[in-house]
């Protein structure tokens, strides 16, 4: 049907090259382009036998004209952007400047301030849809499915939804006393930031991890979930109609959180440059060095992820619970792409929402994120591309724990 | 009567210098060296005033000759090693090649080689033996006092002595979440290290911190307290005739040991060389750096020391229990001399020794451990300089809790 170029080389990329050569009907070629070469011939070097054709080139994603060259050179329908999120914005305007649509799964942030806002990206909204194309944000699980959960509970179940508790569990266990399984430095300005949600119309803010519950999750067992901000609330909030709340929980182990403690304590977490023989260095970029390498956690870690939704409205004017999520196994998804479920639940989703757009069944021209989309296509994707999703109406709801 | 030339500028040479001053019928002069003048002079600069005169002066420990020239120089009668352990031995060169008798409060290590060991300094006996001077090592509280402690048991009260536990306890809060009380990476070390005590005739080792007592300390009240090795252990075991037994513990609190242990995790406490930004960098230099300046602490401690031995043996055929132990007001001393009591209770044993040999008490040519002489006058001038025991027939014994 096409050809998709992805710019990236991480572990997410890995996930959405491995999943696109399980659908050559519709991803004839693909193009795995990021700055360094030698990651992406790494991944084309793992998917010799696919019907789907794989070619690799160099990129610097920070420069506009280096995309759009490549993008010529490819010609590509469609590009899957699973690099930093400082370079939404530069591959969005060599979209723009190729006539190409655009996928990704994380929102724009400025460099050096961290800010979780959709508002850089929304302000193309008037140019993709005047050049005819369809931006897709935050197509991996959380922002992602997530959303589309909530679509589809809105189409299926729910005249009005009241509340939905976004809730983000990782049982996975790798055996070393801490690590960060991302990068860390994103990792750890996510939980040493403020946590914030939205009620009837306000966002409300607590300190780090002020807000606890217990949660038992189902193949996890009981958790400790914190309240954190997350970046699918905001689009949420707007998108799902006469919503009254929405949070969004995390799991943190309790010796997860003293490794971090410790280290905040110490100083080891801080941005902030100390002198050192000489030398001026950002303690928490010396952490990260030190920490073990995020991509060696993959063959190492056992246990599941469990993400969904547990919603509350009404329907036919009797109130209703509804819980949809997914269950992932950190060893099997390593097995079948050579990726923990961290990066499997954020790339499937990826090549979901790219093929629904190269099928045409998700085009619609503008900056869209997923929930604004029909949900139905994309549900029938997740079980039938390794993310099949279970359903609950009679869910444990968070204010009764 | 004399000049004393004192190595090292840092909190216990601060300690040494203001006790000095105490005595000046004793120390004429004395000389403060280090490797940064500065530091001299900003001790110099707080003792204006005194009947003592203070110079100072910039020499390399590790260089003998740059030691023998200030000797020559200054020539002092004694020598007041308070720099770093590694100096140990160019200092007692430069003593021999000059005619000076010598005082140290930590025994010698070979750089980066942590070993507390006393052969490489006692292998100068015959040496200072032949010249006629004195060198006394360890004339510190812990080694020091310690010992001071046990041969006077054994001069007053006991026949025989079976065994001494040493109990190092520091009650102090310095309000930081974690901070070291001295040179971080010898604190750091020191705990990381393999525990290890002298039981009939054989030295029992034991996994680093894995052995805790509880034990309720006059002024401090009930710590955890573990067995360490320290290094007055090797001496006591030869020196006190007839020992079955002799441990040292020391308290920790949980917070303190949990941040240790986290930043072992992670592996800022390695001194093996990392990679990082081209750069060859050891974790723990680094982890120094970013953690408080110990000579932060001084003004903001507050809290007691309570450092002692207790003794058990015979005495007439009757079984004894004996404790002799010194409590050490954190903000007293910072007020006397502008030190907390890690330094204070270092450096005023430090004075004494080395007042006792220019005085003639404690002279005696050769290479000795501080309970190789009469305890007598030391424990008066502990309790005449800052340093006053107590003493209790009837203790706890460790063995009992």
């Amino acid at each position: 049907m096409g050809k998709a170029l992805i710019i990236g080389a991480g572990g997410v990329a890995n996930v959405v090259a491995h999943k696109c050569c399980q659908v050559p009907e519709v991803f004839e070629e693909i193009c795995i382009a990021s700055r360094t070469l030698k990651k992406c011939e790494d991944i084309r070097d793992k998917l010799t036998g696919s019907r789907t054709k794989v070619r690799v080139a160099q990129v610097d994603a920070d420069q506009t004209e280096e995309v759009i060259q490549l993008i010529k050179e490819f010609q590509p329908e469609l590009v899957i952007n699973v690099a930093l999120p400082y370079q939404d914005l530069t591959i969005m305007e060599a979209c723009l400047a190729t006539g190409v649509h655009y996928v990704d799964t994380a929102n724009y942030e400025p460099p050096n301030v961290p800010k979780f806002e959709y508002k850089w990206q929304w302000a193309y909204r008037e140019k993709f849809a005047q050049a005819g194309l369809t931006a897709l944000l935050g197509s991996g699980f959380d922002p992602g499915v997530t959303g589309v959960f909530c679509a589809y509970a809105q189409k299926h179940y729910f005249d009005e939804i009241h509340t939905i508790d976004i809730v983000d569990a990782n049982g996975g266990d790798h055996g070393y006393p801490f690590a960060t399984n991302f990068n860390p430095e994103i990792n750890i300005r996510e939980i040493t930031a403020k946590g914030r949600y939205y009620k009837e119309g306000e966002w409300i803010e607590t300190d780090p991890l002020s807000v606890k519950k217990v949660y038992d999750l189902e193949e996890i067992g009981p958790k400790n979930i914190y309240l954190l901000y997350h970046e699918e609330l905001e689009s949420l909030a707007q998108n799902i109609k006469g919503i009254k709340q929405i949070r969004f929980w995390m799991t943190f182990s309790d010796n997860y959180l003293n490794h971090l403690k410790v280290l905040e304590n110490v100083g080891m977490t801080s941005i902030e440059p100390i002198e050192f023989e000489g030398q001026q260095i950002i303690p928490l970029h010396f952490l990260k060095a030190v920490l073990p390498d995020p991509a060696s956690l993959g063959p190492r870690t056992k246990g599941k992820t469990n993400i969904g939704c547990i919603i509350q409205g009404v329907k036919d004017g009797q109130p209703r619970t509804y819980y949809v999520y997914n269950i992932c196994d950190h060893q099997e998804c390593y097995a079948e792409v050579g990726s923990q479920a961290i990066s499997y639940t954020t790339g499937v989703p990826a090549m979901i929402g790219a093929k629904l757009i190269m099928e045409g069944k998700w085009q619609k021209p503008g900056v869209y994120n997923v929930e604004e989309f029909d949900p139905d296509p994309f549900m029938a994707d997740l079980n039938k591309y390794g993310l099949p999703w279970r359903e609950d109406f009679a869910p444990t709801l968070l204010d009764e724990e």
